[in-house]
């Protein structure tokens, strides 16, 4: 079986050490949406050792505080599913109300376009003339 | 400002101490469901100190543990949101292939009638005529 996260983890690598990768990933529309990657191929959190979960958490809790520090998101929501690729990680992604999906988890369908941008270009645009 | 989760957490309690509590929740489709409500008005998990945080995980993986070892189901979903409500929780979710959603995450559009029950029940009796 290939696995797309033993071979591929896609991203600019923020940090790393022979137990997990921390990646920036590209995700439209969600800026700063950033993931942790175990190494080893695992399925569960409850699969890990308490000193690896330990290590594990720490880095995304980690990645949760630089985050919230360089952005000021409204909300943080951490996750763990691995429905498709069943390779243990975390989605770290910072959530803020003019969001496309905010107050609904980002995989709901859209609530709007993020982040208004245009339209508030557009008035401050018209604003000038 | 009421919180509901400071207030009402809804649930069958599976297990509480001074500091959380361990819920059953029924959330139509998904049997199985739990949640872990940290009890203190906290928003985000890196709100906690070191010690909160390892114990607040700590029944999170054993909350995954239990749901394992009675349901068998094919993938667990961990979530952390509080995009509606944000007072610090965990959603632990056990999944299977023929769940409504699967291998999207719940909050996704629905892919199928969970768990294509209705269909193999009639199947099984029209096997009987």
């Amino acid at each position: 079986m290939t696995c797309e996260l033993c071979t591929l983890p896609q991203g600019v690598v923020l940090h790393q050490d022979d137990k997990l990768t921390v990646l920036a990933v590209d995700e439209a529309g969600f800026p700063g949406f950033c993931r942790v990657v175990w190494k080893e191929h695992v399925a569960e959190l409850g699969d890990l050792s308490d000193a690896d979960r330990a290590w594990l958490l720490d880095w995304v809790v980690r990645t949760e505080r630089a985050i919230r520090h360089v952005m000021q998101p409204d909300k943080i929501n951490l996750a763990s599913l691995g429905n498709m690729v069943p390779h243990l990680h975390w989605h770290i992604i910072p959530r803020f109300r003019d969001d496309s999906r905010f107050p609904l988890p980002i995989w709901a369908p859209a609530q709007r376009e993020w982040p208004d941008l245009i339209a508030r270009l557009q008035a401050a645009l018209d604003a000038t003339a």
